[in-house]
């Protein structure tokens, strides 16, 4: 039976997931969506023979509706997540969970009271092929216990709107949640430092930064993040084990031999380098609801992300290095640790 | 509007396509099975709430079969899909299209009287990412005209009912349909070469052997065909251009240092190799039924494929350069050559 | 005309540069060698053809030696390089210049004093091919202005005497040396992390450390030590820039497939690691002495280096940021950092 | 004792050669020069402290000159390693040994009759580090027994006089020599192959081609020599064996990211792609001749590929292929095989 979905937002990255669900994954169909603007969801409810809801909350408590997506502006996330809680119903909600620690803390609460996993946040990066394969080498073992991990988030550019702390909350944020997830760790303290500014970048903006993280089990992490770096989008990731070291695979593409280069193309468009992952995303949530286990990022992870993102805003004003304190784990989010997502 | 398919054959290929287009591709849905097996047949289609039908016949004309997947055995496919084209019916054959080129010949002249394509052959390997972006470059003249290509093709190992000439017709019929479609070019003549054999290799076995093809416009293909080689499954292609020189990406794994090694994995099993190729091509497949515009591999591109085999074998026995002759290409498949698959 | 050399310390690296003056390198022999064990230095000289000194003072007097190598232990480096600038001739002290940074201050001030370089230390690196090619692409530009760098050193493991402060003293200190020559540029601040330690290691030792670095200009240099490794020796350096980012080559070594892995073999023992920096090294200081213009790391740069040292132990006793005040460069080293050494 | 060396023809290679004695290598140098042109001659002696021979005999048969080294144009090779062979001293000959199979079986036989080996041929990639990587692995068994060697040799452009026929005695020669050195074996046939023709190649020249080898024990090699391939000077090889495959390394350089490509540079000059093998040939020659025990590249060596590519050239012209017959190699040249070198 095909999964009856209702869209939040059908803006980029609505109707991306829209195209998904519709041209390329199966086991579902989008039956509502809804808008801040009611003319564009007419429209695309109409090229999808489905129907515009006026407001989310509507979309949310349609009897046709059997699970959610959120895909609006991130200030908007808390009402609709907690929405879909209350009515029972499985919610995926993009990055970020809720724009404040707080905000998290409320949708992890009404989720632990009603006792059940509903809610699965948009972090596609677990579901690319190369950091499941990295992944894959620490659960096998194969570099021994993570000691250390070295990681760098470099763009091309970034529009004269990008400010210091976007650094952390739009960028990083990613290495925050993927390095918790690859590790199956939690973090205890995070630092900021600045490096020698690069003359591309604004001038409001410090650009590189160097994130330092800790783990509870003392693992270190480096993020070098470098939205200005000119040459590409470029995600590296080392993971220095016990006994071997293991690197997240380049993006595989042809290699040359031309103009006395031995080369292989790097991205330069972001949208490209995980487009891949947000189909295995959707897929896997599909088949999820479709069996009634939600086991991608949760709320927890939503959690822990936004309280270690505002320890490492907080470093980059005061310069010095923040404790993260996350609380204890409830018994909801216990077996994700375990599983091999 | 989903399209029902009709599967002729439910052995590992067959049930391999069911669950794709069951449960990881969009628009399609299977509603009909038939198999020698009655009982499998059955136990199938139960699973899929779909229908067993008695004869691939009864299967190909039911009113609520759309298109039409043959994946029985080799020998049966020259009836089935000409049944679908007397039917009207798009009609996807795994390869081979047909066991004879005399029956491949069959196949094209029946399509060629209909004026319209309706038959695709399953190979795959058009669909992987890395032929794709390899075609790219050529196309897009990034290395220049190419003048020669080096392809390997090694196996771990094969069973004792390997047979010498399955090494053309099993093994390398997959580079002649490639490197055709990659290089936009057809074949003149093949030569077969048998270097020292490997000891890993039945008593009956050439192996490896060196099959060298020449193309109309003068490019020089050789393949290393070498399915004992042990370490693992390989599929190599190397284009010489008049500027540059382009290869195959290897698949991508992550990158490992340990025990004194600097190293990434090599797929052992082949089926690994393209099995997001499948996917593609079955999801483009569907796309293109839906469409009404059958764009794959076509009847030409079997026959073509298959003529050229049949002089590889020859000169695996007699020694020569073989001269092939396909004879001219009906205008039903020039735009073929211009698409980009 | 060839150089006449004295030797003083016939150990294992004493008999290496030996061996290299006779049997490998051009324009210089070895006409006199002297050792803390009198014996062994009658051997050594008895198969050279040379004579044997009693004193590492006579040997650096004696009127037939041209230029001094001094490759006994560190603690007695600072009394034979002032000697050697006593009598005016050029000396190679192997690394540390002397044990301390006070002992290297007035090494450099009796160098300052004769107004004439004379002294050069052995930090091999910067004669690696692989270096010299990232110093080359720094210089060119082909990066950009350098912001970061980051840099691994690994051994497989290492003996039950060395300690935590070895890990700097006697390991990061190639690294010291190395990025300043790299980057043209002084260090004004060190600190030291300890990750989560790896269970191959001795109790009495923090094994793996990162050490952070930052330079006058503000370009963050972090090192990973990691002395227990254990999967082989493997030096990293990595240059990030502002239109780009450059790699240290791996040593070069057949690519390999075999056993399901596509492999390059990582060198377990260091000295095979430098061995060609060595020749390049002695040759070119052979070179220099001929031409009476030493130009290979001064007095000065192995002042900075113990400066830098000291101040990463203080770090690793404290976990604080230490400053690092190396004071004004003396006009007869400025020279230096604009040549291509 | 160093060796004194006559240097008989003082154009590029043997300046080269009398740089490195003089500059680089330990155990020898140049007493004595030769040349066509007595003034170029006179110079160089000058510059050397040495003295000019009037005639290439004198040089030979000087009473100081304990070894000598022929740079001299290709058709004067057999007259002087001739005279080198009569006067019972050791004789560096660079390639060809001589212009005809005919004129090198007189040196052969010369040396034959002497009954002590003398000649040593200058085929400087069996000292080239990667290659001697590559020998090592086939010699410890990495890959099994060797079944297929696919080669390249790439140039970015030659000059209008470079023939058709040159691509085999002045380029494949050196695969020629190399190939039966790393598989220690002979050859038994030869057969050319014409791909397409590349457009940047003068009229008069048929550029790529394909070089087909087979050894005694039915090894095969192909050899794609194209000499007008613009992007870059590049040699590539891979060794097919039972258990698996190895290639040749690529020279080593930084790995760049910069607008967005991750490359490496290739080398567009040959000079500077062995020229550290140079190095390596001369020293060890100069080695071998204190111990009076030549072991490089020999007579036969130098016969065998002269014969080789008498035949290649055959088949360039008649289109088939040809066999290759040495003779039985003379119990002098036996060791070789077995050596290191």
């Amino acid at each position: 039976m095909a999964i009856n979905i209702g869209v939040i937002g059908t803006g980029n990255i609505g109707q991306d997931h829209i195209r998904r669900i519709t041209q390329a994954l199966s086991g579902a169909s989008v039956v509502a969506v809804t808008d801040i603007d009611p003319a564009r969801a007419q429209k695309i409810a109409k090229g999808l023979g489905g129907r515009a809801e006026t407001t989310g909350q509507n979309l949310i408590t349609a009897k046709d509706v059997d699970a959610i997506i959120v895909t609006s502006i991130g200030s908007t996330h808390e009402e609709f997540v907690l929405a879909a809680i209350a009515a029972g119903k499985p919610v995926f909600c993009e990055k970020p969970l809720a724009t404040t620690a707080a905000a998290c803390k409320r949708i992890l609460d009404a989720e632990v009271a009603l006792g059940k996993r509903l809610v699965q946040v948009g972090f596609m990066r677990r579901y690319d092929a190369g950091y499941r394969l990295l992944k894959e080498v620490v659960t096998k073992g194969s570099i021994g216990a993570p000691l250390i991990a070295h990681c760098a988030h470099r763009n091309p550019a970034v529009g004269d709107d990008y400010t210091t702390d976007m650094a952390i909350t739009d960028t990083v944020i990613h290495e925050i949640d993927t390095m918790r997830w690859l590790l199956d760790d939690e973090y205890v303290s995070a630092q900021v430092l600045y490096p020698k500014k690069t003359s591309k970048a604004a001038k409001h903006l410090a650009d590189p930064q160097i994130v330092l993280l800790e783990t509870a089990s003392g693992i270190r992490i480096d993020v070098e993040v470098f939205v200005n770096a000119t040459y590409g989008y470029d995600i590296q990731c080392e993971l220095v084990g016990e006994t071997g070291v293991a690197r997240l695979p380049e993006p595989s593409n042809v290699l040359m031999r031309s103009e006395a280069k031995l080369s292989v193309e790097i991205l330069t468009d972001w949208k490209k380098r995980f487009i891949a992952s947000y189909d295995v995303e959707l897929q896997e949530w599909i088949h999820s609801v479709a069996s009634d286990k939600i086991a991608g990022p949760s709320s927890w992870d939503g959690y822990a992300a936004a309280v270690t993102a505002d320890a490492c805003v907080e470093s980059q004003k005061n310069g010095k290095i923040v404790e993260i304190k996350l609380g204890s784990r409830p018994a909801l989010y216990r077996q994700v640790s375990t599983s091999s997502i």
